[in-house]
């Protein structure tokens, strides 16, 4: 069988069908598996790239039944059932599409072309360079307006990646800012989260969204909600209903759809571009064909499902195991997704959290929160040296991967 | 005063006048200080890009006199005292010029275009990407002459860095090759140090660069000596007096010369486009410039001085006795070079290193090697996350950065 995608859903369905009697090749255009909720580390230069970013081959070397080809999937022969890639045709007797999301900027093209993603290494890597060489630049700037303008940075969309975005640029200023760049005022910084609803954290109780709201605001960070981004030129942020802001930054983190691939492959599309599947993630006529994680459509509560790393995993899950009820001949479940609680970082030592019926705030929450992500990053180096880090960090207030490389 | 390059030179002169009645603005166009005899590790996919660059700021904040810019210098105006700057004229009473050196491809244009230098961040980068590349394209090509093509990787250059790098390919194979690609046989990996002269390491006694060859060539790198390259085209390496060898890839370690701006500020030049100095460091003409490091030319035993990171640091340190020796009237000292020794490592517990009158072999002088370097490294938290890095492909003989980053 072949699996294309090494994100959560493709790393987890390898790890479960590694003692199952089938053969299964990993696809994908990346040699690595990124640790997508840490990237935002990456971009406020907490953290390496390297960090958590873990090669592909260096987590199924001890899959007996695993194989891996770095290589992009272009299109799919559903009936010859093959994979056609640019190296040639990849044939299957069973295929799990588990092809992941990126950014949607919801048609706003200024945005797409100016502002950044925040979703593979090279934004996180991009981003990290861009604020830094703005630092650089208002170091040297003596026109206050240009000035302003590139010390405003905007992150669009209050969810959690949004929110863990804004916690960590508010967070840059007072430990790294105000001691390496004495010639201009930390007051001179602007960090603001624009959210286009009336709450921020959707996933999250109401009087959660307003702790954290709150915790941005102590960190310095402007929390403008009903705030509509409309375009953006690189230079100047058009907000409906307000007068432009001078901004050199926009990140977006404001909207998730399916890849490209997921389109192009012509299969079956639900709400959002994502690709219909039966409640097995199976497709309707090719049940050889899974799909799992952000890809697949699916409902949860008469609404489409949340496209979140919990619900890729469970997906996978479901698919092996459905793989391995059909390898002995019994039939196969439907997917049933286990909300496992909601978790957001805001800065060092302040998260927001909901596990099961419990709330928490602050400190305990922030632990919660580390433990949580250093338990799920990959590799026990990787957990290791991000320990470091943010140990480092914590400690003596310094971020260490503050350099520009272009 | 003004300081032109984050190099070792320029970094440790901001150290030694720290305490110096002087205002010292630091001028370099990266934001870091890079820790160049490490960057074949992060070409090796040993360690990953932060650990080897240290944010200048972060380095030169303790220091109440220093400023730093990040800027390009273009021109130098002697009579006006002044820098041209992409931000425009920056003024001096004082200058000194520690602009460092770049890779000399000796006007093989081939080679330069194809083929890659080991000098920056970036091509420790580009380095590791194309290597990491190869072996995926190896994994993928049924033609057997293209997959040599693409597992042939040649170092150009037998000195230290080139010894370090081939050794660091050599050991790539078996810690990484090995486990991470079944689709291809180890013996069919090739890796080759190329030098034109007829021995290794000019800096160390002819019984310790045979020694390191065989240390070489018992990890399964072919040691070519008196093999002179002539030209490349990115597949076929052109050889004197041999056939063509297909190799996808070419790592240029043979040459090293001063950077651009040292031609183009129009100071007196000696061989090699080296900036001709008094004995002191400074300009005939001109005693309120200085220039330390790989740019300036001085002689030893009659012949050009190496160009080595000890004659930089040695030179900095001179400058700064110099500007202290001034500003209490006392006249100028002359750079005499103190030998350090050498040392240069092979692989995982090999190295050869001289020091004094003393030699080491093997795994003593491996130890020592990595003790000297880990000292080096600017920042305690750096070398606390190499030596994590190390001791972890030390017991576990994996490669943690192998990750393609485009």
């Amino acid at each position: 069988m072949v699996v294309v995608g090494a994100g959560f859903a493709g790393i987890r369905l390898m790890g479960r069908l590694r003692r199952a009697p089938v053969e299964v090749l990993l696809l994908d255009r990346n040699n690595y598996h990124l640790f997508q909720p840490l990237l935002y580390q990456v971009a406020g230069a907490y953290l390496g790239t390297g960090d958590i970013a873990k090669p592909v081959r260096g987590i199924i070397r001890r899959y007996a039944n695993a194989r891996f080809q770095m290589t992009e999937v272009r299109g799919l022969d559903l009936s010859g059932r093959a994979l056609l890639t640019a190296e040639g045709r990849v044939g299957y007797d069973r295929l799990v599409l588990a092809v992941g999301g990126r950014t949607s900027f919801h048609g706003l093209e200024g945005v797409e072309r100016h502002g950044f993603a925040l979703k593979s290494l090279a934004d996180g890597v991009a981003i990290r360079n861009h604020i830094l060489t703005c630092f650089e630049e208002a170091a040297l700037e003596n026109d206050p307006e240009l000035r302003r303008e590139l010390l405003t940075f905007v992150v669009g969309g209050g969810g959690s990646a949004g929110v863990e975005m804004a916690g960590a640029l508010g967070e840059l200023v007072p430990l790294v800012v105000a001691w390496d760049y004495p010639e201009f005022p930390v007051s001179e910084v602007c960090i603001v989260l624009a959210e286009a609803t009336d709450r921020l954290l959707p996933g999250l109780p109401e009087d959660l969204a307003l702790t954290a709201a709150r915790i941005l605001q102590r960190k310095g960070v402007e929390v403008r909600l009903g705030c509509r981004v409309e375009d953006y030129d690189g230079a100047q942020l058009k907000l409906r209903g307000l007068s432009p802001m001078p901004a050199r930054t926009l990140i977006w983190t404001a909207g998730i759809e399916p890849v490209e691939l997921a389109r192009s492959l012509g299969l079956p599309a639900g709400p959002g571009g994502r690709i219909r599947v039966t409640p097995t993630l199976q497709l309707p006529e090719h049940p050889e064909v899974y799909v799992a994680g952000h890809a697949a459509y699916w409902e949860l509560n008469g609404r489409p499902g949340p496209m979140v790393a919990p619900a890729a995993v469970q997906m996978a899950d479901l698919v092996a195991r459905n793989i391995l009820r059909e390898l002995g001949g019994k039939p196969a479940e439907s997917f049933v997704y286990k909300n496992p609680g909601a978790l957001a970082t805001i800065s060092r030592n302040a998260a927001v959290a909901r596990v099961g019926g419990m709330k928490f705030k602050g400190l305990s929450a922030w632990i919660r929160w580390l433990v949580v992500h250093l338990l799920r990053l990959v590799g026990f180096r990787n957990r290791l040296i991000v320990l470091i880090n943010w140990a480092w960090e914590y400690f003596f207030l310094e971020r260490a991967n503050r350099y520009i490389l272009r």
